[in-house]
């Protein structure tokens, strides 16, 4: 993000529907760099309405969705997939024509299905996903940087206005994220793999130490750093997003969770019957996509993310 | 650590088998206090006898690991697993009588059952186990900090004089531990659960991701902040060092895989059979286990490890 002189808004209006930490990132991002003239809001809750309200990221807030779309240029649905359809529903009657419609779900096929029979003619609807994100949630855990160097996947639909996407395009690199497009049922296979599957895996090794009756919590707790910990920041993400993500890319979740079991067979395997060369082969090979991630700025080089206090000599 | 004045040493002399990560973190925890009054190093390799002389945390480099342990009051096996039985049967005609004698394995039944026969009467045989450590290897990656507030597993077998488990214990305190003991089967399983299985099912991720033809590389790679890039760090730790420990702690590692697949796949019939509920209420669960880890300080409770720029409103 630049420091420099102000240029006018990309929209003059947006309406951002859902107040978590996604959408309360945009409003502080959009505000830093006066992407949106004016910024109105909506959540489902009263509680996460006043929240909003307090940190003053938005311009108004509106009870209803259907109030907070009103006139909007753009409308962001920032609320969990499986919450998707009954917003668009509701907002669909109120939308502008001309407007452009988008949003920040972590699928897409079940997004297009849901939300863009709802679609007036007129509105420009762009699926829409920022790999961006962190294990907490609300509100509160907004910050204006965290689309800086990050992915932003659009998912337009054949026909879509190509100055619609080239708009919704220079908000979200305003915002300081690079953009790819991607077709819907590609975007979630690709999203299985470096996002859905390695979730999945973290909440199942964090509930079978919890289950686990030989190993005390505490113990658990205290010798955390082998390891464990990393696995249990990513199964602290939010309960009911996940919950949609899992429900709604089914086929490709299962799809990788399959393979995923076969090469932990293979490994387990590997290892009850003591094929070492397998395992050393196995574990060398992996370290080059790390290297790759590091190279193309999506991680930290410093030791265990920085996270130590000491640093190497 | 303190910054006062130093005490005597704990040990007059320390010997250090193996230079890598954990050596010489040590050899710079100790030179910092002056907990050694003279560090004695030896790694198998020359080039890494060579770093070690070059960044000098050790007062003297020795060419074999029988000369470097001559008169040393503590001696340290930080070799990977497999190698400490060769290590032992070498060093032991060398050492000294009333000589503790240590290790740094992550595995600790498999070390007494390979070093233990080796060990002359008069030395004190006290297996350890600190649980620190970065993704990074080799002599460059240590730093004088990496013990601190992370537990340090000391295994001590019957018999052994409490006199020496005391004084290895101060040792390790001294260098900014917690020390617990505990008997080598319950760390294993402890290990199995908090460090073993993570890093398999990380590996395992990494290797599905790698394999994978329908989505590219360097979409994997571009894509990775949804969740894999921290899979990714655990798979790059060091391949001969965990080609040993799931060699060497094959049944408490396999009874865990065992627990994981069964979760795993209850948790992928729930996705299958669209169970909302079942999942929501595992995801759920799971965030306890984050909270008590922050409030133990064993990790961070700052989002994305910190690791993102900007920091929550």
């Amino acid at each position: 993000m630049s420091a420099g002189a102000q240029a006018a808004p990309i929209y003059p209006r947006v309406a951002l529907i859902g107040l978590g930490l996604i959408a309360s990132s945009m409003a502080r991002a959009m505000k830093a760099e006066g992407l949106a003239g004016h910024i109105a809001g909506h959540a489902r809750t009263a509680a996460t309405r006043e929240a909003a309200l307090e940190i003053g990221f938005c311009d108004s807030i509106h009870d209803t969705a259907a109030d907070a779309v009103r006139d909007a240029d753009l409308v962001v649905l920032a609320v969990p997939v499986g919450a998707m359809e009954a917003v668009a529903a509701e907002i669909a009657p109120c939308l502008k024509p001309g407007a452009t419609l988008t949003d920040v779900g972590s699928v897409k096929q079940a997004v297009v299905d849901a939300v863009g029979p709802h679609v007036p003619q007129g509105v420009h609807f762009i699926p829409g996903h920022p790999i961006a994100g962190t294990e907490h949630s609300g509100p509160h855990s907004g910050f204006a940087t965290l689309f800086e160097n990050r992915w932003w996947l659009l998912t337009p639909l054949p026909g879509t206005p190509t100055e619609a996407v080239a708009r919704l395009r220079s908000l979200c690199e305003a915002m300081g994220s690079n953009v790819d497009l991607m077709d819907p049922p590609h975007h979630d296979l690709v999203l299985a793999v470096t996002s859905h599957t390695p979730h999945l895996i973290a909440y199942t090794m964090v509930g079978v130490a919890e289950h686990l009756r030989r190993v005390s919590n505490s113990e658990i707790i205290k010798y955390s750093a082998g390891g464990f910990r990393d696995l249990t920041r990513i199964a602290a993400s939010d309960p009911t997003m996940w919950r949609d993500v899992f429900l709604t890319n089914k086929e490709a979740t299962l799809d990788i969770l399959g393979r995923f079991t076969e090469e932990l067979f293979a490994l387990q395997r590997a290892i009850r019957i003591g094929d070492g060369q397998a395992l050393f082969d196995y574990f060398t090979r992996t370290r080059a996509i790390r290297r790759g991630i590091i190279e193309a700025g999506q991680d930290t080089a410093a030791p265990d993310f920085g996270r130590s206090k000491g640093t190497a000599a």
